[in-house]
This record gives structure tokens, C-alpha cells and sequence, in this order.
């Protein structure tokens, strides 16, 4: 089998009649399902599932490998490691499902992946606080505000989390570290700043099935420099995104498709011994980055 | 949400654009895969993944429940149990895939289902011989002859397994015996014969993700009573199917969707004291049932 597209595949009009009543049996199996969003749901599933075997013509022995990745994702998923949400997003699926329920409001803030590296109960820091709690990286200040989409001030919780310049989460070292993570909330005025530190490319998790996926695929693992940002505010959709930085090598790659153009930001380098905003002293360089969040009213 | 069919969901352009224009990109990324039907897989693969995500539109909470199913499936998934193929079995892939490479040719015997519970190396009998090992239940003899479309007779590599009294198959008691399953081969004429046990109606393992998918979408987990019967011979495409008895409770809603009319027989009760056909003495019932394998050439 040759070519970027499907080929022809000569069905019969018998075997087109075979193929459907095995669809028809399955749809049917959930008439009996009594919560209608449910049996849409999985009639969806049917649906698709099958017209996907049907469009490719799914050998056995394909479907056999396909079974094999699902259950080695499967046994590599833990409390640290959650090889179906890479999975998930290395397909898109977690950007198209961001994409659907967050459509455009005005100008609010597009959102993008939560990705797995996302952990409850992180440390709350003040305004113009710091985040990094030691995690190794250059220094970097971010401000901005929050506001409505009517340009109302918006008091916000803001949390942050991001790699470090190895690359890695601190959940990923396994040693029970909490680091290049906090929470903080926007003043009355809705303005925000916090020191973080700035973010470098790094690759998924990529020494299991998904990344093997990757490779055999010629797709890179790597996702371009991002810090993870997540603003709740009652009233408010809550808003999950990133600030991805201009310029980096990745950008336009991003092994899970969460860069959006709007996202991007420059992050200025600072030459070592320039001031910085609160005074703190930094013998190395550091960088600053502005980023305004719009967030949109609650609802559909 | 309520209703049998998807409601008219309402997409703007502008919003159908956004989605559009992420599937693009998912697409794109795998522009340079090497090997030209993988490519073709995973394109297919994102292309119906993001047809469902889009047209049932999924919430986040329900991405949520999908991937918290995965990782249930995963971690049930082991050497004795897998989860993946019983989830492909009952939302009908196992047994589209299996209709998709099976194409009728002449009255070749249809396929059907191969199930998780195929072991290599089962023990060989002869002609005649028992493959219930032990396993509780009605002693049931199996006859009939193995050929080709033409008619010819095939010495054909006959396996069968099947579950016990208690539905259970041998590998599912996990203390390693062998029980209701055995090979052995057709004879020169194409004939064969065997002693097994009478199939009985059992419940898929329903204790893990794919039951509560089955009990919370109001399906029920049995399968109809049946014998595995998989065929093998050179020059011929390998036969997996099985063979149901008619009048069983649960042959119009086979949790797998594994029933074709073709494979259901007759299963003839004997009076305690009938004498056998090799003369075997039977103090209780026994049954008998007939079951001619006609094998499609080798081949597409």
C-alpha cells in the first residue's frame, strides 16, 4: 500500500451489507441504555470506531498491535505517569476537546492543554512572590492583569507550574519535591506579578509506547518553552492556558498542539546586574515577560 | 440532552474553522512518516478520533471519565485478563475486524470472535479423544469433516477451548491447570471427532471498567454457550469461529456480537444409559452435535 491517502479499498456490495449489520447490532445493543448522553456517547464511540476499521481496512494483525499499545500504556500508567493523557495529546484529541467547549468570547484568553503535570494543593505565594522554590533555572519576572471581557479588573487565583531547565516537573523526580509551582491572586486591580523561572524546551515522557509512537512516526517529542497558567474566578470560565515564548525552536512543532499565535510572548533577556523590579539581587541574567488574561463569563 | 440521535449542535463557521483547523495541523504532523501504511493508520486514526470528539462534543469532564476508563483498563490488564480486548469485543471492533478480513468466499465456514482466551500449546488427542481434562461438565461428542471449497477433504490442525460448567476457563482459576482445551488433527478424509464438554452461557469478566460500562449502559455481559474452534491448514486461511448452540437464552444478544446463523447447531441431548459412539460408558446425559468446517484458500 502506497501514497498519503487512503486507496480505494474494492468493497463489495455484499461485504458493504455484512460490515453494516455488525454497526447495526452494536448501535442497537445501547437502545436499552436509560441515560440519553450516555447512549450518545457511546453510539459516537460505535460509530466512528468502526467507520475508522472499515475506512482503513484494519488487518488482524494491526488490531493485535493496537491492543498491544493499549495495554503497555496501560501498565506504564501511574500515580506519576499518565501515558493516555500523552497519548491523548500527542493525537490532538486534548487540544480539539480544549478547542470545543472554550469557543471565542470577544477577546478572552484562548486556552490550550492542561497536560498531566498539573497537582492539587500547590503553595501560595504573594504578589511579586516566587514559585521556583529552588527548582534550577534562570530567574524570570511575569506581570500582568486580569480582567473581564469588558476590561473589568478581575481578582483572580492564578496557578503556575512549569519545567525545570532539565526539562522536568518536579513530580517527575519522584522524590515528593513541590517545585515551579504556586498560586498567587491578582490584586483588587486585577495586576499580578510573581517571579518564575524562564522556560526552556523540553520532551514528553517518551521512553514509553506513546513516545515509541513518536519515533516511529519521525514526530519529535519535544515541546516548545511554556509556563502552565490556570485563572479561576467566580463568575468566570475558568481559563486553562500557557505563555509560550517568541522565537523558540519548537513553536511550530509542538508535539501536543497547544501553541496558539496569540500565546506567544517575548521574553526579554536582562544582562546580569540590571535591576529588577522589586529590588531582589540577581547576579546572573534573568528575564521579563507582560501577559494580560481576559477571562470569559462562566457558561457554554 | 435528551433523545435518541445527536441533537443539531450549533457551530458557528468561526468555530467549526478553529476545529478544523486543529485536525489540520494533527494531520500535518505526520506528514513525514516513513512507512506509508502506518501513515495511512495514524491519519485515519486522528481523522475519525477528532469526527467523534467534534460531533458528540465532548465535554472536558467527559475526556476526564475517558481517560480515568483507560487507565482502569490498563491496570486490570495482566498476564491473565485483558481488558483491551474485552472492551474491542464488546463495542463490536473485534468482531468488524474479523467480518473486514474474512470476506465470504463460497460457503467457506464464517469467522467469528477469537476472545482472550486462547492458549498456546495446548495438549494434542487423537481421533476420538477427550480435550475436557477434567473440566466440569456434560460430556458433549463433536463430529464432523474439515474441507475445502472445492470439496476436498483437509487434514486441517483442529483447536478447541471452551469454559467449564461454571463459565470458567481453565486459565481464568489461575493455578496453571489445562482444562477444556485441546488439538488435534482431521484425518486424511477430513473427518474428526472429539469428546469435549457441553458449551453453557457464562458472563464476560464483568468485575472491572468494561462491566460497569455494561451494566451502566443497561447491557448485559453473557455470552451465548459455545465451542472455540480454530482451524489450520497450509494453502488455507486459518479459521477462528465457534460453535453455538441453538436455543440458548443468550444467542440474540451475544455480549461480543459474535453470533452468526451459519454457526449454530444443534445439540442433542442423550438419555442417561444411550450408548456412545466409541462405545465410552456415560453414567448421566451426554449430547452430540455435528459441525462440518469448510476452509477459503489462502489469501486476500
Amino acid at each position: 500500500m502506497t501514497g498519503t491517502t487512503s486507496p480505494p479499498h474494492d468493497v463489495s456490495a455484499e461485504q458493504r451489507a455484512r460490515e453494516d449489520e455488525v454497526v447495526a447490532r452494536v448501535l442497537a445493543s445501547f437502545d436499552g441504555c436509560a441515560e440519553p448522553r450516555l447512549r450518545e456517547l457511546m453510539r459516537g464511540v460505535v460509530t466512528h470506531l468502526h467507520a475508522f476499521l472499515r475506512d482503513v481496512r484494519l488487518t488482524e494483525d494491526e488490531w493485535g498491535v493496537a491492543i498491544a499499545f493499549l495495554a503497555a500504556a496501560g501498565h506504564i500508567t501511574g500515580d506519576r505517569r499518565q501515558e493516555f493523557v500523552l497519548l491523548s495529546d500527542t493525537l490532538g484529541a486534548s487540544m480539539q476537546t480544549i478547542t470545543i467547549n472554550n469557543g471565542a468570547h470577544g477577546d478572552a484568553t484562548e486556552a490550550t492543554v492542561f497536560g498531566p503535570f498539573f497537582v492539587e494543593g500547590s503553595p501560595e505565594v504573594g504578589i511579586g512572590g516566587d514559585i521556583a522554590f529552588g527548582a534550577a533555572g534562570e530567574p524570570c519576572w511575569v506581570e500582568g492583569s486580569v480582567r473581564d471581557t469588558d476590561g473589568r479588573p478581575v481578582a483572580a487565583r492564578l496557578e503556575v507550574w512549569e519545567a525545570d531547565d532539565d526539562g522536568l516537573y518536579d513530580v517527575q523526580y519522584g522524590d515528593d519535591r513541590t517545585a515551579a509551582r504556586g498560586h498567587l491572586f491578582s490584586g483588587e486591580d486585577g495586576s499580578y506579578r510573581f517571579w518564575a523561572i524562564t522556560p526552556t524546551p523540553y520532551p514528553i515522557p517518551h521512553d514509553g509506547p506513546v513516545g515509541q509512537m513518536l519515533e516511529s512516526t519521525g514526530r519529535s517529542p519535544m515541546r516548545p518553552a511554556h509556563l502552565h497558567l490556570m485563572a479561576q474566578a467566580p463568575g468566570h470560565r475558568t481559563l486553562v492556558t500557557h505563555i509560550f515564548v517568541r522565537g523558540d525552536e519548537f513553536v511550530d512543532s509542538d508535539a501536543v498542539f497547544g501553541v496558539k499565535d496569540s500565546l506567544i510572548r517575548d521574553f526579554h533577556r536582562q544582562a546580569p546586574g540590571t535591576p529588577t523590579p522589586d529590588g531582589r539581587l540577581i547576579e546572573g541574567t534573568w528575564s521579563r515577560t507582560m501577559f494580560d488574561v481576559v477571562l470569559a463569563p462562566e457558561g457554554p
